[in-house]
Order: C-alpha cells, then structure tokens, then sequence
C-alpha cells in the first residue's frame, strides 16, 4: 500500500495541480519526508523502509516523467539512501529525515554559493544575454547588481513569456534591461559580452537540456565569440543519463503556442527544451565552481562506478 | 511644386495608412505614375520630367526609409529612366509610362517563374522548414504542393506572428504543417531537408536581409547540414549597397512585443530584421534561376560600373 | 519518326553498350551529326532541322537520364542552335554540321589549354591527394610531369577502382604514387600540398559533382587546410541546374560493391557521386581560368537570362 | 630463461598465428597465466614473480608492438600486479592467478553491461551508421534488436571487408541493412541519426584510435550535426598515453589493398587506423557509462598521479 | 635595344632605389609612357611600338618579379594595348600616350572614389582595427573622419612598423588610435567593429594578398564574427592568376627581422605577404563598389575568355 | 606586524627590483619560509602561525596581483597549509618547513618529469612552431634534442623579444631554428607538425593564458588541423578560477611597445597575456602526463568541493 502522502503528491503531480520545477521537487521529497516520519513512528525496519522509498519514488518519478527537476530531487533521496544505508535503523531513518528535512534548505544554501561564485564572471559595465527565467541565475543577477551595473538583454521566451518575469526582477533589481522577441538573439549578439542561463538537466555526456531556444541561442553566441556559462547546482546532473537513458524532452499543450482551433489540421508541437552540446558550453556555475561541462560531469561521476544499487533503484523508479 | 499624387502618397505611406512591402512599392510606382500621365498631358519636355521624378523619388524615399521594398520599387524606377533616358522625349514619356504601368504585373511574371523553378528543389516526401511570411515562397509552395506531397514546419514568427498566416494558406493548399515557436527551430532542424524563406533586400556584398530570426534559424540549419534557400526577385538586389549605404534595419513600434507599460523601464527593442551572412546560404531562386547569392550579385551588377547618374540620384533620394 | 542515327545509339546507350562519360557524350553529338547530314542532303527547312535535333535531344537524353556528360553534350548541341538559328537555313545547317564536326576536337583543345593552366598550380616537390580518374587531370599531371617533381596519393576508388588506373598512368608518366585505401584519406591528408579531382557536373548553385567519395575527403582537406581545386571544362556546368531541376546521382548496379548472393536481405545501395558543396573547394579549372566555384558559375550565366527557348527545349528533352 | 608459454605465444602471435584483436589479448594474459601456475608450484617468492611477469610482459609487448589490444591487455596485468603487490606471496599469487583466469570473464561481464546501456542510446526506428566491425558495438546492436527496430548502414570497410560481417550479423538479428561502399558514408549521412563503432585505443588526450577511416566518417557526421558515439570498454584506455608515449599506428601487409605486382614502382599503404580527435565524438559507451571522451579519460585517471612502479614497467615492457 | 627610360628604370627598381608599391608602379608606367613618347616622333609603326612594349613590359616585370603593384601596372599598360591595338597608328599612340599620361591621375580618381563608398562601412561610434599602412584606407578613414568619430586599433606591423604611419596620419585626422603589438590582435578583437585593411593582389581565386599577418588577423575576426573588409582598386586583380600562375610571395632581407649576427645558424625568414582566403572577407571595396571577392573577381573577369594575345604578353613578361 | 621578510619581499616585487615569473615565486615563497624560521624559533603556535601566514599571502598576492605565477605559488603554500593543518603544532612547522624548504627542488623535479613525457609528442624530423620563451618547454626541447633531430619555427614575440632567447638556446642545443616575426605565423602554420608553448594559468574552465599571441597562433594551427600542446605544471592552475575570479590580464608598460613620445595622442596597449580557449587546446603536458585541458583541470579538481577554508584565504589574499 503506497503512502497517501505520495499517492497524493503524485496525483497533484499529475493533474498539474503542483507546477514549477522547483516547487514539484520539494514537494516530492516533502512527501517522501512525510512518509519517513510516519514509518520512524511505526518503528519500521531499515530494509523494509528502504523498499518503501524505492517504491515511492517510482510512483512519483512516474506522476511527471519528463520533468527533469523531479527526476533529481528523487535521484538525491536515492543517492542519500545510499550513502546511509550501512546505518542502524534508528541512525539511519532519523540521519535520512533530517537530511530530506533539509533537502530546500540545503537547496538555498547551494543557490547561494553560486549567487557568489557566478557574480564573479559579471564585470562592471558588461552586457549579458539571458533567455527564459532561472531562479538559480536571478540570484546570480543580484549578488551582481550589488556591486556593479550591468544590463541583461532578455528574451520574451515563448510561449509562456517567462523573460518577462526575468525582466521585472532585474528591473526591481535596478538592472538595466533590453527587451526582444526571442528570434532577435542574433541581432543582438554582437553587443553581448557574455550568455548566460540556468539550466533543467546536465547529462553525463555533458550537454545542457533546458528551456527550448537555448541552444539555438548558443550557436549564435558561438559565430560572435560570446562565452557561454550555464548556472547549475550540481544536483542537476542526471545520473539515469550515465546508464544511456536519453533525457525525454517534454511536449507541452500546444494552447501554449496558439488555439489549436486557429489552426484546424496542423500539428502544433511544444517541446519545452533542447539539449546544448557541450562545445557550445564555456562553462557551469555550481556551487562547487565555475567548470567546462566536461569537467562538471567528471568532479560529480569520478568516485566510484556506478553504484549497483542506485542503478537497480534508477531502473526501478523509471521503469525502464 | 511636388505633385499631390506625390505628396499625397508619401503621407499615407509616413502615417501607415499604406502598410505591407509589395503595396507600399506598387503605390509608390503608381504615383509616379499618376504624375507621369499629367506630364505627358502638359507636353513637359523629358528633362524637366527626369527631374519631377527625381524630386517624386527623393520624397517617397524619404517616407519610409526603413522600408526596403519601396527603395527597391524606386530604384526600378531611376533604372528605367536610366535605359531610356536617350530616346526622344515623347517616345520616352510613352515608354516610361508603359514601363511603369506594367510594375505589378511584371511582378506576377517575376513571381510566376520563380514559383515555378524553385518548386523543382522539393522533393516529393521533404520536410521543409520556413520562418515568416513570404508571398514569393508561397507561390513556390503552392506550385510543389500541385505535384508533390511535403511538410512544412513554420515557425509562428514573433512579434507578429506572421506564421500564423503561412500556415493557414499552406493547410488551404492541403500541405502538411508543422507549427512551432521561433526559438523551437533548433528542436526540429535535424528533421529538415531544407530552410527556405522570402527576402526583403539582397545586399552588393551577398547578404540576405530578411525577417528577423532568419540569421538565427540558417546557424542551425548549417549546423545540421540543411541547405538554405532564399526566394527573391532580382529586383530585392540594393543598388544603394553597392555604394557602401550600409541597409538600414527598421526598429519598429516596440508594443508589438509588449505593452510597455507591463514593463516599465525597460528598454524595448523591436528590430525587424537581420541580416544572414552569405555563407550560410545555399543558393537564391530567382527569376533567373537558382544561384549562390555571390553570382546572383554578380550577375545583377557584371555589366557595367556603376551608372554615375544613378549613383547621383540614389544620393538624392536616399538623403546621403 | 525518329532519325536510324539516334534511335541506334539511343539503344545503344541504354543497354550499355556504349560505356564512359565522355565516350557516351561523343557517340550521342555523332548521332545528331549523321542526322544533320542525311537532313542537309534532304535540304530539309532550319525549323524543321530545329525540331528533330529537339526531337533527337529527348531521346538520347532519355536513354541515360543519370549520366552528367551526356547531359552536358545534348545541352552544347542546344546552345549551339539557339546560337546559330538567326542564319538562313543552308548557312545555318552546315555552320552547325561544321561545329558538331569540331565537338571532339574542341573538346581535346579544352583539355590542352585546361592541363596548361592546372599544371601552374603543382610546384615542385608538392604531395598532391586525389580520388577516381579524371582524363582532364591526368592531362594536368601529365603537363606538370614535364618539369616538375612531385608524389600523387591516388585512392583506389571503390566499388571500379579508378585509382588503378590513374595510379598506372602516373607511374607511366614518372610520377612518384602512394596507392592507398579511399578511407586512408584522413591518415595522409596532412601530408598533402593540395587536393585535385574532376567533376562530372557543376551545378548553378556553385556544387561540385563528382565520384562518390570527393565530398567526404574534401571534408577532410578542410581539416587541414590543404586547397581543394577541381579540374572541369566549362561545360561541364549543368544549365537545368539553373531552372531548379536537381542533379540526379545515379545508383549504379549494386553488384559492383558486392555479390547480393553473399548478403540476403540487406540492401545495397551504390550512388556514383555526391555534391561537395563551394565552400569546399578553392577553385575550379577550367579552359577560362582559375576560379572559386562561385565565380566559375557567374562567368558561364552572366551574359544573359535564360534563353526561353533553351529553357523550352530543356524541359522537353529532360521530360520535366 | 622466458618461460616457454611466454616464448611459444610470442612466436605464434609474431608469425600471425594467432591473430584477431581480442584473441591476441586472451592468449597473452592465458600465457602469464600458464607460467604464474608453474611459479605457484615451484613456490616462487612475489619478488621473483614480479620480474617474471614483467620480463615475460616485455617479450609479449614487443611481439606484436602494433597491436594495442595486446598493449591494454598487458597492462591490465601489470595494473593488477600494482594493486596487489603489497599482499603476502601466497595471497598475492592466488588472487593474481584468479584475476587473471577470469580476465577473459571479465571482458564478457563487460561487453554485456555495454551493451545494456548503450542499447538505451539508440531509438525505435533509428537509422545508424558504422563501420568496420566491433564485437563491442554487436553487442549494443543485439541488445537493442530485441526491444526495438532499427536500420544500420555498413560501410564494406577496405582493405579487408569486416563491414560484410558486421552486416551479416545484423542480418541474423533481423536488423535493417543497407551495404555501402566506406566512401559513401558523405552521400547517405543525412539520413543516419547516429553514427556509431567500437575502438581500438582510447588515448590520454581522447582521442579515438579505430580502423582507417572512423575519422574522416566523423567529419561527414559532425557536417550534418550527427552524434558520434564509440563502445569501448575501460580496458581500451591505454596508459603509456598518458606518459606521452605515441600511439603507433600499424601498417599492415600492402597486399590486403593490392597485389603489389598491378602496380610495379607504387608505394602501397596500409595503415590499419586512423585517429579521431575527441571535438568529433559525443560520447564513449564503456561499462562505467556514456561519457564525454574528455571525461572518459578523467575518470580512469583521477584517482592518482602515475603510479611509479607502473611507469617502470611500460618502459621496460614497450622498450622506451 | 630596351629603350633607355626603360633600362633605367628597371636598374634602379632592381637596385631598391625606386621603393613604394605605388611609387614603383607609376615609374613603370611613366617609362613607357617616356618611351612612346619617342617612338611617337619617330613615327613608328604601330606594330613595332606594340613589340617594344611587349620588351619593356618583359624588363621592367623582371626588374622586380615580386612587387605585385609592379606586375598590376604592366598588365594595366598591356590590357589598354590591347583595347586599343585595332585603331590605325597614329591614333593609336595618341590614344595610348594619353592613357599612360592619366595613369596616376586615373589611380587618384579611382582612390577617392574608394574613399566615398568605403566611408560609408564605418558607421558613428565604430571601433576599426586595421594591420598595415595603405594609403588607400587611409583615404576611406580621411574621408569618414570629415563626419563621424571612430576609434581605430592599430597593429605595429613588424618587422617594418608601417603601423607606426598608419597611427600618426590618423592622429592628424583627429581619429583616436589605440596602438597595439601585432600578437595581441586576438586580445583586442571583441571590441571591435570591422576589420579594415588595404590589398597587394586580388587573386583569379578570390584570394586577398596583403601584409603578412593580414590573414591571422582575419581568422580572429572570423572567430569573433568581426566583418572583414578589404579596400583595393580593381588594378590589385592579377590577370596572371587567371591562368594558373600562383602569386610569388616576397622573401625580403632577414635582416629587417633581426641582425643575422644575434642569432648565428637560425633561418631568418621575412614573408612579406600571406594570403587570405575569400571565406574571411565579407567584401572588397572598389571604385566599382562594395563586393564579395568572388563577386570582385566575377565583375572583372566576366566580358570574355581570356584574351589571347594577352595571354601571351603575360607569359613573355612573366617568363613563364 | 608583518614579518619584514614578508615585507621586503613585497616591496621588491612592487618596484620591480624582483623579476621573471619563476623568480618572483621562488622569492615569495623564500620569504615565507624566513618568517616560518623565525616563528619556529619563538616556538609560536600553529593557530597564530596560520594566522600570520594568511597575512603574509594577502601582502605578497596584492604586491603584483597581475603575476599569475606568484598567484599560483601562493596558492600552494595555502594547499600545503590546508594539508597540514591538522598536525601537532611541532610537527606543523617543521612538515610545513621542509615542504617550503623544496619548493624550488620541487620545481625542478617536476619540470624534469614533463621535459621526460613531453619529448616522447616530438617524432623524429619534426617541425614544431612555438611563441614565446618557457623553460618547461625548453626542457623538452631538450631532452627531444638528445634523440631526434628536428627543427623550430620560433616567433620574435614583441614587444619583448623573448623568441630570441629560445632561438639562442636551441641554437646552442644543436637544434634547427627558423625564425620568424609573429604574425607570419599563419604563413609558416602549413609546415608544421605540431604547435607547443608553456603557459602562464591554466583556469577552472580550462583556458590557456599564456604570453600575448598564443591564441591568435593558435587559430592558425587550428585552420590547418596542427595540435596544440601546453607544456605546464600542475601548479599553473589556479585555484582561484574556480571561484568565479576572472584572471586579471595584466597591461605592462607602453614604453615596451613604443615610446610614447612617438605616438603622442594614441593610446598605447600592452596586455601581456591572451587567454586560449580549451578547443584549441589538443593537450596540456604536466608531470601527470598528457592530457587535454578538460581532464587536466578534472585530475586537479576532482578530490573534493572547495576547501572553505582555502577559499577564505582566496579572498583576504585576492581582496575580493
């Protein structure tokens, strides 16, 4: 018998009634969270409430399979449980609650080392091109705009416009900003002394999948010289990549694009992102540093292969 | 005195009251060609109606100078009056008349046969890939789709999502659309077998002005091997670039991107076009056929160094 | 009813009987010469002539619609007339009897002055890579061979190996060979001074068509900065190329890669030729000089726009 | 005195007895093997052992110098040795003599664990490049047979054809084929959605040693934006790399491309393999993963500096 | 007998005595125009003054075979030989006296019409970087300092410092210079706008000879997407290269790099040109206007094949 | 109060009285090793030696916070601090002590490590290109010189000449020397087999900075496929870098480049460093072996997240 705590966060999931990549994860490890806390109540075992983890991932993994952020935070309950697992019982369930416990804290804490690291590569007076919005680069944008004054061209980013949540931020900020339709990238690359965007998911063979057009942007960043750096706490890497598991890319409504009545008979298509190569990629801002994609992926896959545990769990929750 | 057909035209055309590339050229022409028949009635001798049309040029130039297509009607017209120059004043009258009356259709001509030549580099079972609007490419369209069966994708082309207008003739015509965001191009160029869009101005030095996004799409495209076709009457080839005027890129009214009051602070920019580098262009089908934008200058302008008067009155006009 | 002359050869061509680029060509302008002189003899009318040599044109073009050169010589034979066909009818018939005559023969003198040029090209103690056989190249080395040194990396040319045949003529001629692989063209090609071939077609966009294969080492003469330069006569370039009509590649008899016997089941595919695109290749020479592609092209298309009737006749003989 | 297996198998693979990359490999390792039973029997102490499987990795190496499966296989003893060395005797003998019985096992476990993930890279109705043959890639191509349908292009692979055997059993697997000739891989690259082979070496600085040819495939597919992708086990890391030793490429028997006879007085070239720079390859699938080929390199090598003692011996084992 | 003004001239270029691309152009032409002023009164014949050009054209090219400017006027002198050859005699010297007399006259004129359009690149607020000293940008930069600030980055230009001019007559202007080592160029590239340098030699192949460092330059601004303009007279095409002859690059004395003495043994080497190739170079800006090189070469090459007779004065001259 | 060994030292570097990379870090390390004497003998606690170290490494970083190499040798004394940190106070200074005491030792074992790895790239016959002077190149040189024979295009490399005295070492070597001025370096790019210089940093995102020109060459090797390796320790990296600190270029004096009095007017630009991007990069050759610049920064990166404390330190030291 599943949780209710996770049956129900997975039917939120589902039914989009929870949305946003950050707010979906937290709530998946709050759930899981919830879950624990009971199970320590009932004194349940360490295995049998490691089967019930595992099973409970694969339900929520399931509610949303292509929503990257929910595929790492559960990647990180995996990987904690992991590194826990040869505890007692009672060590191991309450090391495991205060981790998950601290799962968003932990989450603050790694958007603010790379608010630090990555205010570094901004220099006064530069100009830096930006697309969708990412609250990983925002706090980046704020640390910088602290000490020197910037201007950040932003692109709308269809369908669902979130540069101009980017734009009313750094507006509030003080920042300087230049508005464009996003298939005006090219046109003001030229001006851009640096591009830079948060990102969904970094694969193993160190590609950037986030919001669609950023890649495309990238190729044009490349024709003009502009570096490339990518704001990224390490958990997004996704470990399911290192097995080849390509990363599904999502197709959203296509209401988002136009009403499909507008355009009886054509296929409208929404795929949410694209997947930048790694060449295009200066580098990744985490909270461990500023590093080619390269090296990124070797820092976070270079202790050990493959757990076969996590890779039994990894099959498991998304079944495959 | 200008004459009011003259003046007249160039108000509307400054209050966009006349709006739309191929209209704002044909009521440009048939102004002068109003004003050419009143000179014909008057008797007045071919110098005196050399330089009315000089001076007509010179203020319809200066209504819209951002628009392309109405430099290029009006360099058809110093064209003709250039070739015919010569002839007596009564015969060139006549001639410059008949010349001008046949603007339009000999626009249909010019569209008729590059339909017909640029249909034959599709191939029964493409997917072609567009951007924008482009009635020059939907004759091409539409004549392919009478033989063969292909897929377009269109990109909706913000911020006036001149796609839409694309798509429904392209569904009109039975054709198979694919219809995406701007910024998706990337997402699906591996699928395609070949970019094609229209042109609004092909420059002395083979760069190809077009629709904003245009540059941007062709990187991808060359990234993935898709070869990029333009469709363009010789008449989008800019005399005036081959004096060094460098093409000006028309900023239109930034509330087509947003309202700027959702913005407040913000700099709106809202560039119309851009200009794609000629080497990642394959080729131009035009009325002369399918040619890499280095011969179809060469072509346009191998017969002769430039016409001094003509270089004279394009100053005139263009102010410079 | 078709002329003995052409149907024969026609017949011949199609069940190979007649084999060879330039062999096809030559047998296919004989046959509309023994025509021409059994019509003079008639005192046959110019118009009618006209329509038996479009007539003729359909059927030996039909005979071998994948064969460039044969293309290339009915194509000499129409400009020829479309040259000649203002003269009155006896001057007309025998001034193009007099041209066909000479066809060989200008041919050989295109190959002369084209070895003469290509061989300023070779410097002594150069290391030259090139793939299949090409007469006019062999003219070229043979031309170089007379006062300079140099060492030819000759590819074998799979499925026929070509390669053998120019190795053989080279070292005939005192040549230094390096006989290798086709895909050893990565391996050698830092090696290489400059990489020279033939082409079977130029297109009006400027591609190069040639054995299969050229492309791929192009790509690799990129790599390494070594020039790409083609050895083609002018008429070589393809005039329906220019009303959009695409090259066909012939897929040749898949028993020339293997026996289909040793593998049922799989399909083997054996197309002759790929299409380096211009910005691949240095330059190309021809009997008029050396030219970047692009130029090679502009200098063959720049006189005029395309000649109606050569386009009509065009259309009929290539049954588009 | 060598130990008569070292002696005997060093001559049968001198005299091409034994032949086949991974054969080759086996034997060797079987060898030290046979010799490490005997020196168990007799009792000899670790010290003494040591300088026997050194001695005897030195007259191996050298009988086959160009052979880099013998060269990884080799080092896979000494890496074991390493890693042993500071057991007692009798241990270190016993888990030596186990390590090395089930060296053959272990390349088994590996293959298969490649081949479940790199199944994962290729999708339902997939076409594929590759060339040459790899036991490695079979593998993939076996595993994804089973869940998926796909269709693989061969290229024949010259000089000696593997490409046949790779089609043939992919033919058994009920797989697609479509049997080309190497070169014109260029031509039918637009359709591939992934380009795939095995490989021989991989390098300290990443780059892809495999059969002649693999590189300049590599070109066609970065031009038309098609992922490259290489099975390789870790094994095929190859340490002296790292010490800078090059990679020797082998040049065999000039009669595989031609008997020498047809073409008296050419210099006939063989080499057996080309090498990829790492900018061309998007990944390698090895039994820890699919990574980068810079991460590849990363993770089996971050764990220490070069060992010294390693150093000593592939100095003496590879005579340099 | 070589006329005297022949002879001398020749001696004294030989001798480094005459210096200066320019300089040495005008005084070859100057000492055939002296020449025929001579025969003139001695009322040759035309063929015999055409004979003793042909001989001093043969001299005075020999007196400095690697002086591109050199070779540029003599086939100026021969290509106005040959436009003028079919009128009768005295006409004919006329015609040619007064063409030679108007040589530096012409080259003025062409020089500020050079001036004209190529101010018009350089747009308000520009920053330019430029190698090298020619007096032909010079005239662009003079001409665009009369109505716009600029800033031009000025490379040194070992190992003659011609940069060291450049920067002091833009000083006079009033244009700011930021004056840099000719290695930091790459450092420097990002700011900048266009690359603008002069030319020595435009080749049939649409390569720009110039400087040596000319072309290194041009890849950093490729690499930045900086576009590259070239100002160059249509005097600077070579018609040699049409055929074949490849431009010789200038070996001068080592001991403008160093005293051989400091490095006693070394190979001192002193290129004075490189030459870049038309896929760095958006345009050549000529008195004809603003083109692509291949579209430069395609304007002065398209009238006709290669003119015989001229073919043959190149060879004689050129000793080839 | 800052040791005046501390204090000294700094003031030296600050008025220049102390110069060259190697010599400044050796002189600042001296100088920490005097104050740890001093401590040792006052017998002062490891908290406040710590204390007073971190003081010491602020003095002497500020004192030219543009030398890479001071940075970088700071650096190290803050690792070996970290390393040993949790020693005994006794054994803290005295492991601390010995450790500074064979900085240089260290230095010359390492730099004999890589001259051992870095002569095994250099093939017999060779030509290699390199900028600059760096005695960890020149010490592959030299050990290469021992074996093989081959030869070294060496730039002049303004503004400081410093190609002379790599020139004159390798003359005194015995090895062949062709010298050139740097921007002929394209020229000479096509004979050579391989690209080498030292490098000054080497960043997190794995860029070269090295002497001015680096990069610029490095293009030119790039464009005709010539690898590029970078002789540097592991001490080149700097950890900084890693925290988002953007290497300052540091602006030498003018007066090198070119009097002022001169140019009076022009700004005069001397950066000293240019910083290469990682895909230009084929390897870097440090005492760890070969590898590329990615897995370089990986192997020095991959232990741990970034010491807080050594971060701290980063920060006081850098004044950031």
């Amino acid at each position: 018998m599943v949780h209710p705590a996770i049956s129900e966060t997975a039917k939120a999931i589902k039914e989009l009634k929870i949305q946003g990549a950050r707010n979906i994860a937290e709530r998946a490890v709050a759930a899981i969270y919830s879950m624990l806390l009971d199970e320590k109540e009932k004194g349940t075992e360490k295995e049998e409430i490691i089967e019930r983890i595992k099973e409970a991932v694969g339900v929520l993994a399931k509610s949303r399979p292509t929503e990257p952020a929910l595929r790492s935070a559960l990647a990180y309950v995996l990987r904690e449980v992991t590194r826990l697992k040869d505890l007692p019982t009672g060590i191991f369930t309450d090391a495991l609650i205060e981790s998950l416990e601290k799962f968003a804290e932990r989450m603050d804490e790694t958007e603010k080392k790379i608010a630090e690291i990555g205010s570094g590569l901004i220099e006064d007076g530069y100009t830096i091109i930006t697309h969708c919005h990412s609250s990983t680069l925002m706090g980046i944008f704020r640390k910088a705009s602290e000490e020197k004054e910037f201007t950040v061209i932003v692109t709308e980013t269809r369908p669902k416009y979130q540069g101009k949540k980017t734009a009313k931020e750094l507006l509030e900020m003080g920042v300087k900003v230049v508005y464009i339709v996003d298939s005006a990238a090219y046109y003001f690359m030229k001006q851009a002394d640096i591009y830079m965007t948060g990102a969904d998911v970094i694969t193993a063979d160190a590609r950037v999948i986030n919001k669609v057009g950023t890649a495309l942007i990238a190729l044009a960043a490349h024709e003009f010289g502009v570096p490339f750096y990518v704001a990224a706490s390490t958990y997004k890497f996704d470990p399911a990549t290192v097995l080849g598991f390509s990363e599904p890319i999502e197709e959203r409504d296509p209401a988002e694009v136009i009403d499909p009545k507008e355009l009886k008979g054509a296929e409208i298509r929404n795929p949410a992102f694209d997947a930048t190569p790694p060449n295009l990629v200066s580098g990744i801002i985490s909270e461990k540093g500023v590093f080619s994609p390269y090296t990124f992926v070797s820092l976070l896959s270079s202790e050990k292969t493959i757990d076969p545990q996590l890779e039994t769990i990894i099959k498991l929750a998304f079944n495959r």
